[in-house]
């Protein structure tokens, strides 16, 4: 089934003065919009999982932001809000980048503030775009890629980071296919990444996370395409829990393993990636799967949201600025006054 | 909370005939035991997963030939049941030792056959404490020790084979604590490892399949023991999808990885891990957990059960017989006139 409609996950309807936020949550059982007229209801999307995905989430924040002031709030209100918002997940920096950037205008009133984030939300799609033409000559004619958790449409404004890499190699005519990890404990491969590839009729398979070390021994995979959360300045890579893992077989099989993620998502002033937060969730989240509960009552679950790849083991970053290899803090310098 | 009667999943009730296994889908919410009284009941219990684990299935296929033979079936028929239950699974040698151990009785009537079932479930579980004994040196004074799947009694006669490991050392004085892998997807880390470790006292955490790279990356985890249903000559070892990618990161983490195994496991008339037939289970199998969907519809997953890691990752194999260390060809044929 192919859907033509691109797929934009944050949006803001006018006439009415809402966020409106496709629940990932929900997905794939139902398309549900959630409609928010607050700040704090922006928020509690952002740390439930209603909306996730690094460039998503600074997306709609700057839109919570947006949304107060055009139902009336003042600057001085404004800045406790974006306060509220930038801390509402700890790891992702494009959330504090997008209300930094909205901040700055916090005194031009509530028209200037909703074009910024529209700006922000049309920039981060241009930059997926871009994204995809820089990095879809990496993917192998005919590849098979291995993908892990969600850095499609749903985790951007729209077309994706490393989806938008895939996507465009599609559509250049390389026939590639997808094996998605499943991506524990959320699912956001099985449930996110399958249904909007699916929906533009690529090929996608289903896998768990323990499965793609075997898949590469036997030469099912030729490479690996993720996103990121957090870029720290030495090339170092938070993505989500699982994507270490990937890397290491990566380089033990020889196979690259890319990042593509906009430039929104590059901390420059974070030294190395022992200086990204990560996030740790609650153990519930592990042990229930709805209403099923997999472990023993009173056993404990670790839940580190994300982990950090070392640059080394990084083949090439893919930004809407160019495709940066190492060594990274010259590379990423070297493109840091550009865009 | 610590029960202290041994936990044993498969047993015989003479009074009645019936083969009686401890229902592992339905684990830890609730402890059924299913009552079989047919060699195709205990096929199929074994097929759907009721009973899992090497040495378990290889007990409980020599119980289903007793019980036919019990119930009045002649040694023709015995050879068809026997036949029929060392095909219910592939990858695990230990059913097609079992059944071609009880085999070579089918002409001495059933009293024999039965004795000769009991004979395979008392060795069995003095292997995996003789196991327990020769493995729990290895373990480091107070690590935390990762395992993958569920390799403990549940998956024996008995006290379990990586479990058993584990549980020498505790018994020894070393407080050693225990990270599970949940073990997608039937999740045996998060169900049964879990509930049968918390069972006996002993502190274990659940973690999702991709958090084992970062937790050792960081220094959490000292040492990795796992199972295995399958040890050709050269010491290739299959064991439950995601074993491999677990070694691949140890090896790069210079953690020990050791896998515990009975004798029986060891398959020398497989020259390596090439020759080890890996099972593929249904794609349903991954995308329904319960009655919840976790992938499109129509969206396929891959379901190898099991993979191999070569003998090169693998630090020593712990079997009853002594512990045996690269080059492994020489180290298991050493040791496989003994026993």
């Amino acid at each position: 089934m192919t859907h033509r409609e691109p797929l934009r996950p944050v949006l803001y309807d006018e006439s009415r003065d809402l966020v409106r936020l496709l629940d990932q949550r929900k997905l794939p059982g139902e398309e549900t919009w959630l409609e928010l007229a607050t700040a704090d209801g922006v928020a509690e999307a952002i740390k439930t999982l209603a909306v996730r995905g690094a460039p998503a989430i600074g997306v709609a924040a700057a839109y919570g932001v947006a949304v107060e002031a055009r139902r009336g709030a003042g600057p001085a209100q404004l800045r406790r809000v974006a306060a509220m918002l930038a801390r509402a997940r700890p790891t992702a920096i494009n959330l504090a980048w997008a209300v930094k950037r909205i901040s700055a205008r916090l005194d031009h009133g509530a028209a200037a503030l909703l074009a910024e984030a529209h700006a922000i939300r049309d920039e981060d799609e241009a930059a997926c775009r871009r994204m995809g033409a820089l990095g879809a000559p990496l993917l192998p004619r005919g590849a098979t890629v291995l993908t892990h958790c969600n850095a499609g449409a749903l985790a951007t404004a729209g077309y994706g980071t490393a989806l938008g890499v895939i996507r465009a190699a599609r559509e250049a005519g390389n026939p590639v296919t997808v094996l998605a990890d499943e991506t524990r404990p959320f699912f956001q491969g099985a449930r996110l990444t399958a249904w909007e590839l699916d929906r533009d009729g690529i090929p996608v398979t289903v896998l768990t996370d323990g499965m793609a070390g075997w898949l590469m021994q036997r030469g099912e995979i030729q490479c690996v395409v993720v996103g990121a959360d957090r870029i720290a300045a030495n090339g170092d890579v938070a993505n989500k829990i699982g994507t270490y893992g990937l890397a290491v077989l990566a380089a033990h099989h020889r196979l690259p393993f890319y990042v593509a993620a906009p430039w929104s998502t590059v901390d420059l002033e974070t030294a190395t990636g022992a200086g990204i937060p990560i996030e740790e969730r609650p153990s519930e989240e592990v042990v229930l799967i709805g209403a099923q509960r997999i472990a023993p009552v009173g056993v404990p679950a670790r839940y580190p949201a994300f982990d950090v790849t070392p640059g080394e083991l990084v083949s090439a970053i893919v930004t809407e600025r160019g495709v940066v290899r190492a060594p990274y803090p010259e590379g990423l310098r070297a493109i840091a006054g550009g865009g």
